[in-house]
């Protein structure tokens, strides 16, 4: 399968050389993000890109002085919602009836039961799901990437607080969750571009209820 | 794009005929899952595959009684680890040592920096981080699906206690966070097979920082 042989091909890229990746490929992997479903269909999420040589820079700081953060072509930043509100909720059932052209009554009362439900947990609660939803996002970006042949480096090695403050993240009820640097490689300066990928057996990771 | 073909042909099947969904792409899906990358590498998650109809029974009970958990061919259970232990986050970077016959100075510290941090952190905040990457290789088998023309549904919508219950989950140090039937559409029951996609519009999704 085609996908396979993408998905051996990618690797955390460690070091990148500062190529401009074209922007047609940027946005096929944003395609792809945005294909993603999500609990509700809410896509509870945006993402930032970040290309900005000085932010980049202040962002690198605050992640373990990675160089791919400056290195890379476009710095993407999945930030999730801080949590679920009518406004949002209501915002995306409007939008699927705007989009279908028509108003449905186990929808509506699907959009009430979320409305009942989802506003009242707590924030944390929220943004904890909502984030689930970014990553699923941000998985499809990852392979997009890979049929793209963009190098990528998936990073939770970030401090989130700051990097809201630097993309003023905060004030759009969104916290950043996951980084996604998008270049490419840089070989000679890379320790783990030749290293064998490593994964669990089969064994350590299915468990058959036949 | 042939990613982004496949990621618009799939939909969130809600009615499959029941047909079984060959071995091999089967297999093709689950090696995607295991390709996926993970938070250093650790890989803290399970794969269920549960094709018994007396469990697919008793798990569609506390999943809103959708009808695809008991008409699908294969039930995936993506179940995270319950928390990270020394034992856990030494056995995969033993194992990355065995498959790249050496070990290296900068890993072994690494791999202490993750020993004196994850397992004194609280469990829920372990697994909700295990979580993330289950969505990451959930993300992948789903795409995996698409590829291998097999239809899928993402849900969320289930009692994981219950379901840690009835595969024994919790004995093993895991719980549950997302299934993901396998299987065929039947679409003359299937309300969602004609409607349209609806996604954000890409204003919404994306902001440069430029």
């Amino acid at each position: 399968m085609e996908l396979l042989e993408k998905l051996n091909w990618r690797y955390a890229t460690k070091a990148m050389n500062g190529e401009k990746v074209p922007q047609e490929k940027i946005d096929n992997i944003l395609e792809a993000a945005n294909l993603a479903p999500t609990s509700s269909g809410l896509q509870p999420f945006e993402i930032m890109i970040v290309t900005n040589a000085e932010l980049k820079e202040k962002i690198k700081a605050v992640a373990w002085n990675q160089s791919v953060v400056t290195d890379c072509s476009h710095l993407l930043v999945f930030a999730a919602w801080d949590t679920y509100t009518e406004e949002r909720i209501n915002r995306m059932f409007d939008l699927v009836n705007e989009e279908r052209g028509f108003k449905n009554e186990g929808w509506e009362n699907y959009r009430q039961q979320l409305l009942n439900s989802y506003p009242k947990r707590d924030a944390e609660t929220n943004f904890q799901h909502a984030s689930k939803q970014a990553y699923i996002a941000f998985s499809q970006a990852l392979t997009a990437a890979a049929f793209e042949g963009v190098d990528a480096t998936p990073m939770e090695g970030f401090d989130p607080d700051v990097v809201d403050e630097i993309l003023g993240l905060k004030e759009k009820g969104l916290r950043s969750c996951v980084l996604l640097p998008l270049g490419y490689r840089k070989p000679e300066e890379d320790w783990l571009v030749n290293l064998k990928k490593v994964r669990k057996p089969k064994e350590e990771l299915i468990t058959l209820f036949e």
